[in-house]
This record gives C-alpha cells, sequence and structure tokens, in this order.
C-alpha cells in the first residue's frame, strides 16, 4: 500500500475522508484506520510499518504524528485538528524536537495531507506526477472561470 | 522509589533539578533520568514502571508526559519548559484526550511538581504529609518576613 | 468521602458530571457541590476538609483550585471551563506560584480529572487500580472496533 | 491610610516602586505590603481593612487582586506583573466572574494604579484632584518639549 | 448624575444594559449614551463633564475609554466587547500608556463596571455602601442555594 | 479603473462586496475579480496593472496581498479575512518584509478598505475628498441619531 | 510638506528614524514630531492638517493612529511598536472601526510607512514614481548579490 | 541536484546552516540560495526548477515557500524563522489553502527540515535511508548516555 492514514479518533472522519477522496482522485492506493497514541500505544506502534508514507490525523495534544514519527523512516505527514483552543493541535505537532521530523499541513486540511504524499511519492513515480498535474491544473481552471463570473458582476467605470 | 523524574532531553536539567531539590528537602526517594518519547521510545516506554509518581519534564511538543501516562497507571505529572513560544510545551502537555489524565503544573514549576508528587503520596503516608506541613509553614515564615520588611521602608502617613 | 468536587459557579455542572459519571463507574465515594472562590469565600474554605483528593472546576479567572490549594495539604486537580477567551481559565489554573501545586487537565476534561483523581486513590488501593485497568481497557477496546469499522470502509488497492 | 499597596511577592518590588512614587508625589498616605493568596491566605484576609482603595500587584496566576475584592467593597486595582507568559496575569486578573469587579491596570502599570487611585480619592477630595491637576499638566509639558526637540531635528523640504 | 456610560456604538447595546441593571438595582443615578471615539471625536470629547465616574464600552481597537480618560480626571472604567478577535478589544483598554489610567473590567462584563463605579462612589457614600452590601449578600446566598441542590443530588457513597 | 479589487478566492466574496458598495457609493470606478497567489500565480501576477490602488482580499495564509505588492508600486490594500484561526491572515498580511509594504486594514473589513482608497485616489482628487466627506458626515449623523435614541430610553435620576 | 510623521512618545524614536531615512533617501518633504494621543490630545487634534499622508507610530493601546484618522481624511499610516506583548499596538491599530481606516504596516516597520507614503504620493507624482522604482531595484541587487555569495559557498554534490 | 535549500533572506542563514550540516552529513547533494519571495518574485519563480525536493527558509509574513510551492509540484518543506512575533511566519507557512500543500517544520527547525527531506528521498533511495539510520541510532544513543549520566549523579533512597 502507497499511503497509510491515520487518526487518532473515529472523531476525525470529516478530515480523514478530505485526504481519501484525494487519494481516489489520484488512483493511490491507501489504507484509513484508527489509532490513539494514548489509549492504544502497542496499536500504533504495529501501524508504522507496510506503507511508504504516512497522514496521521489529530487534535487536542496530538502525539500520534510524532509517536509515529518515532518508530519510522518514511515520511510523516501530520494534519492538526481543530477544537476548542485550536493552537493546541497545530503546535503539537509543528513543533517537534530535532531528529524527529514531521511534515505539517494546514489545520484540518486532510486534502492537502494527500497532495503533500502525492507529491513525495511522484518524486519516483512519473505516473503519479501526471495525475497531479491534471489535479492542479483543474483547479486552476475553477479559478478562472470563478473570475470570469465576478468581473462580468462587479465592474463599475472605466 | 516513590519518584521517577523523567526528562524529555538533558537540556531540561535545571527545571528537572528543582524537583531533586524538593524531594531530597522531604526526604523521599527518587531517581531522575532521560528518555526522549520521540528519540527513544523504546526506551520510554520500559521506565513506566517502578514508581508510584511519574514527574515528566519536557519541551516544545512535549509528547513525554501523555506517552509515559499511556502505558501506567500510576499519576503522572508533566512539567512544560518554556521556549521560543512558551504556549506550545503547556497545551501540548494540559490538552491530553479522554482516557489518559497528565496532572500539568505551571512552566517550568519543577518545585511544585515534585510538592504535587508528595501530596499524592501523603494520602496515604502520615510521614510525608507532616513533611509538607514544615515546608509550607517555612514558606508562609517567609512571606510575612518579606511583608515587614517591606512595610517599615514603604509607609506614609497615617 | 474519598473524593470532593467543588465547582465554581452552577453553570459548570455539565463539566462537573463528566466527572461524577467516572466516579460513578469506578465506585468511588464523592460530594459534589457549589463554591466561588469570590463570591463565597468563606464556604469555600471551609471546604478544604474532609476528602483525600479535591477536583476543582473553575472558569474565567478561576481563582477556586488555587484557592482551595492554598488550605489543604490534599492534592488538588483543577479543571478549566471553557468560555470566550479559553485561554484565561487554563492559564490562571495552571500558572500556580512555587509553593502551591495545581495538577491541572484539560479544557473541560472532568471525566479526566475523576480519572486522575482515581490513579491518586489506587497509590495505595488495590481495589481502584483494578476498576481503573477494567475502565482502560474498555476505552481500548472501543479504539480496536473503530479501527475495524473504518478501515473495513476506507481501504482501497493493495 | 488611603491607599494599601500589596504585593503577591517581594519579587514585585519594582513595579509596587513605581505605585510609591506617584503616591508620595501627589501626597497621598499609603502602605505597601507583602502577602500571597496562595501562600498566606490567613494574612491576605485580614490585610482587607484600613484603606480607602487597595492596590493589588500579581503575576503569573495572580488570584491576589480576586480575593482581596472578594474580602471588601472598596475599589481593589489590579496589576498584572509580566513573566514568562504575560498573558497569565492579565487574563487572570481581568476576567473575574459577575458580582466582583477588579479595576485591571496594563501590564506592570504601578504608576497607572496609584493614579487611578488618587482619581477615585479625587472624586470627594477636592485637594487631591488639584494635585492630579498638576500631574497631568507637568506630563504633558514634557511631550510639547520632546516634540519641538524632535521636529528641531528631523524636518526636511518644505 | 452620578454616572455616565458612554457605548462607542449602539450594537453595544447588550453590555450596556447589564450595566444599567445593576445602576438601577442601587438606586444610582446615570445617563447612558452612544459616542465613537473615531465618527464623532468632536462629541466624544464634550461628554467628558458632568459625573462623578465614566463607563465607556468598546469593541475591535476600542479606543474610546483611553479618550475619555484623556479629558477628564475623574474615573474611567473601561468595558472590552467580545468580537472575532477577542483579545483586541482587551489589550486596547488595558494597555493605556503612564499617566492616563484606564480601569479595564473583564470582557462584556457591563455588570462588573457598574459595582465598580458604585464601589467608587461608596467611598465617599455610605448608602451606596449599604446597599452594595446588600447586592453582594444576595448573590452570596444565590450560592449557597445552588450548592444545596447540587450537593442533594450529586452524592455516593460516605 | 481607479481600483482592481482582487480576492484570493470566490468564497471571500461578502468581504469584496462591503468595498464594491463603498466604491458605488463614491462613484469610483473599480473591477473586482478573482485569483489565487498559489493556484494561478500566473494569473496573479498579469493583474498588477492597469489600476491606481490595488484592495486585495484572502484568508489563511494569505500571500496575495503581498504577491501584488512585490510586482507593482502602486498602493496596494491587505484585507484579512477571518477563520478558523483569525490571526493566520492578519499576520501574514501585516507582517511584510522590509522594502514591500502592503497597507493592511482590520479583519473582514472590505469598507474600510475602499474608503482608504478614496483617500489614497483623494490627494490629487478634489471630487473623491469632497464625496468622502459626505460618507463620513453621514456616518457621524447616524452616531448623533444613536445616541439621542439611546439617552432618551436609559437615563435615570438627576 | 507632502509627510507628517507622529510618534506616541520619544521613545518610539528608532521606529521614526527608519521612516526619515527613506523619505530622505527618496526626496520627500516631511516633519517629525511627537504628541500622545492620551497625554496631549489638544495637540494631536491640530496636528491633523498640513499634509498629504500621515505616519503615526505607536506602543501599547496605541490609539494615535485612530485619533489622527478620525481628524482628517488623508491617508493615515499606522506603525505598531513592539513591547512586552507586542499584539496590543499591531491589534489596537489594525481593528478600526467601519468608516475611519488606518493602513497598518508590520511591527516595527517605519521603512516600510515610507515606502508606503511614497507610493500614495506616487499615484499623481510620477517623480517620487521613478525613485520609488530605483529603490526598489537597489534592494532587488542586494538579493542576487547575498545569493551569488551564499550559493558559491554552500553547494555540494551534483 | 537533490535538495535545494532556498532562503528569504541572507539573515536567516543560521537556520539554513542546520540544513546544510544535516544533508553534508548524510551526503545528500543540495545546493543553498537566498531568494525573496517579495523582493526578487522574478528569480524565486525560476529557482522551481533542477531539484527533488525545496527546503525553503522564511520569517515575518513568509510567502516564499508557498511561492514556491505554487510553481512546482516536487515536495516543498518550509521552516519558519522566529522573530518578535514568532507566530507570524509558522501561520503563513502552516495555513496554505486547499490544493498547495507544505510540509511545515518547527520554528528555526532547518535540522527537521533536511532530515524530512532526507525522508523523502528514502522512499526510493536504499541507500539514503541506510544513512538515515545511522543518523537516528546515532541520536539515540546520545539519549542513552546522557539517561547514565543523569541516573549516576541523581538518584537518592532506594
Amino acid at each position: 500500500m502507497k499511503v497509510k492514514i491515520i487518526m487518532g479518533s473515529k472523531s476525525d472522519l470529516e478530515v480523514g475522508k478530505k485526504a481519501v477522496e484525494v487519494l481516489e482522485d489520484l488512483g493511490i492506493s491507501y489504507q484509513m484506520t484508527v489509532s490513539s497514541a494514548h489509549r492504544t500505544p502497542e496499536r500504533t506502534e504495529k501501524l508504522c510499518e507496510g506503507a511508504d508514507v504516512f497522514i496521521t490525523i489529530a487534535g487536542l495534544s496530538a502525539a500520534l504524528p510524532g509517536v509515529i514519527a518515532s518508530h519510522t523512516l518514511k515520511p510523516v505527514i501530520g494534519v492538526p485538528v481543530s477544537g476548542k483552543l485550536n493552537f493546541d493541535s497545530l503546535l503539537s505537532i509543528a513543533q517537534m524536537p530535532p531528529g524527529i521530523p514531521v511534515a505539517t499541513v494546514g489545520m484540518d486540511r486532510g486534502d492537502n495531507a494527500a497532495l503533500l504524499a502525492a507529491e513525495i511519492l511522484a518524486v519516483s513515480d512519473e505516473g503519479i506526477r501526471k495525475k497531479l498535474e491534471g489535479y492542479r491544473k483543474h483547479r486552476r481552471e475553477k479559478v478562472y472561470r470563478d473570475a470570469e463570473e465576478v468581473e462580468t458582476k462587479y465592474t463599475a467605470g472605466d
């Protein structure tokens, strides 16, 4: 399997689904599962194998990304999940100590985590890179269409 | 041993020494050591035994307290170490998910961690409680002395 | 009584009930009450006796945990209640001065406060420790069930 | 005595001295002392009498202003003292619950606390008001002098 | 008139009404009005007379309290109004420069602003002080009633 | 055209419309469009011409204002759009490096961006300045009307 | 005079000098002075004339930019000065209410304030625009030189 | 070349050197250079080719990582550089919009950026993976040595 997605709790499912959707679009094999760094540490450890890239999704004190990163040399991407304080998960994931990097993406950005995973795989996989080009082109065209629609409606004077 | 003190890095030594000093004063047996949640996960796991209370000290994304707490049912105290952002370690330690509590004390407060450990042991150990009373009395008297000194110098009118 | 739960205001009841629920599950005797550090200081002082562990719950400037801690040598757990600023209660409870520790748990985490109280009692009470093991096992199994459910639904490719 | 200044710790002395200096300038009787809300609660309570206005100075979780305010109906002014987090003392003092107001001034602003105390006394004391007018005039003239000095040096073109 | 309440915008009315309600309860004469530090500076200046205490209520960059304070020697109380950032109004009001104090109360705390105004007036008005005692007693009794209700329902074991 | 309004995404339309409304009121020619600094960098670059002032509107990491500012010497106004963290867009727009200024206005303040654009144009256009005077007078009168309404309803005693 | 620079206090001089230096480089006439929104409100008001653009520099609760903006229809640029909290001045200047815009630049960025002022003047002054082009070109070349120096030293492998 | 390191300013050199040091240790070819997203946008664009992974280093509003990411499909790693506000660069880099991911590492963590780059290359390069294993083992052993040293010195009782 190319990508393993691990959520710290089933309550992070909406963020996880954003990652799944992008991987489906790009035709990249994946498995999504649940494991808590704190409630099931033994299970979390065992999940650190069998994939080229790991996407980890967690809120609050969000130890999951770091714990996965401490058990593998594969790239680990961390997605902070928003909550009452918001900053807690972002800082917990981004501020890793020297020696154990985690690739942090934006708050709730499961989609960007999947795109980053695809970019990492594309370093040595031309097929994925082609699909990424298509994906980006598609999003670019959406902006052009939006621009046309807005300009038509909101222009005055010369 | 009553208390095990685990620092995430030797660079947290100043905070650890504050805990050691209080435990020495109260005559409570302890061992202080170093283990990184991220760099030596296998070692960290093995440390989760052989003490009644754990004091964990960590900065940055500070996963150590939570990792210890996930492997033991003994009370785990977490001391956030200050750094460039300050908030990162405090939030990483305090915002634990449901099911795995960590007893967070103030930023760099190794001393309060040791006092809290003593209070926990004193629930079933009258000797420690007596010593805690002495310790608190001592600090109280210091305030009275300071007050007298300040009042003498800074009073005007009637 | 083993645990006394003190809320700063009746409006903190939802957080208090999370603590009650866990203590009921673990069969630990408790009493929950209301007392304001600021509106009923004389009452607050009198509550500082008759329990092995205190759970204090407060929002805003949240002086209650510290005031209780200043009148007892029993372990005091503080639960910050979320509000408009969120940070205010967390910082007011966590940042205690040297000499008077409060064991701070996460925002609105009445459940973790009760588990921490149980862990403290379990240092000298084998019965509670056994129940804590059961409780933790139960939560662990929930993660495994969630994992199975998610994996079945969200796996693609090989 | 008109004003009682209470610092939570002797380490807040630099902030306290700013208040003393202003009260001396305005000829208002005062006494400055030390009492910790947490280390000497019994002493703190007893200090809540014998003055028309209270100035309280504290850092960290800063319960002192609120504790004083809970025991008196005289106006209580709170001065947050800066530290590693800064926000902690400001929020702890400002975010009082309904019913018990504290008049918060800026971080480390012992001087403004004394001026506010003077303004409060001046509501019914014409003599203090006159002195306040002089004090403000004096500071205003300082700005004019600074302005002249800067304009002379930093002007170019027409 | 004893108290003048100035809101920076009619949209702050809910906070203003909390102040009005308390002043009505205490029988203190007042007038509430609207004036923007930025949109009607000339009007704001003229309002700085004819009262013993000023309550100012403002959100966002909240210059109103400081502008009033710069034109009077009467005590000025500032109430920060919550919004998207929350911190903006609190900091804008609390962090006044040396020489011009504003008595900041908690976020949206119109009620505490009125109580603080009453405490200030009570320094030289025994009648108001008596009423404040009644008010505080009333609130204290409410806590006792809440406590009884909660204790009855949430007690288990012995 | 006098003013070009560029939104980073069509989802910023509500903020953009506030700018459009003000420019319509003041009779200033404009065009509003959409271009993403990140998704359509080539398009963004091409938009940096053909106007006297640029209004840029963006949320999250909000690179758009800076990118526009790096390609033109015309004044660039940046409007941060609120989101889950709020601070992200404000800091991304305000904290520009030396050499490339962006004129940041308040969170979601499309209206103030348009007024600032008008003030900039009015430096050399007497007609716009006259209209700005009318606009400001209109808003001032609204405050006076609100004041009258509030005073009538909320005054007690003398 | 083209640009008037107003500092809230002489202690902001280092930031003011950065603006002066840029205006000197660009040959734009200016005058720098000091006036406090709070200590010399009457003086501040009088300064709101006689220039095409205003640069205002202030720390803490930083009301100066908004007060100037409330008395003129000329563009007002605000420079937040850093201090103990940092956020206070940035938020106080940026979060202006609807109707009264202030063009906020980055923390301590007197230089960018001057460049923004020059861009505003350059809308109708070709001479200033030419100089701005030179200035920007100069800074661009500095980056190229730095790049060359770094590349030479820090390249390895092929 | 495997890795291109781009700093937004030569003043970020200390952070850049941490990345260089790690890449040297791992024998990975690299080139480090300087280019500003805002001062040399045309140069920045041209740098988006000729490497498998990009490491971008920037402070303040930190647009550089996002601009590079918008011009390439290779993985882009962003290193926030600390400054007066600290949060500004972290949020500017982490909070990328959907479609354009940046792999954010901790504040000033040039070393972790290089390790993440190595992990990405190691997905398809067994040689680098072997070296990463050695590197991690080396750091792990350091913790064990520190632990031994600390334990020897700080143990008391049994």
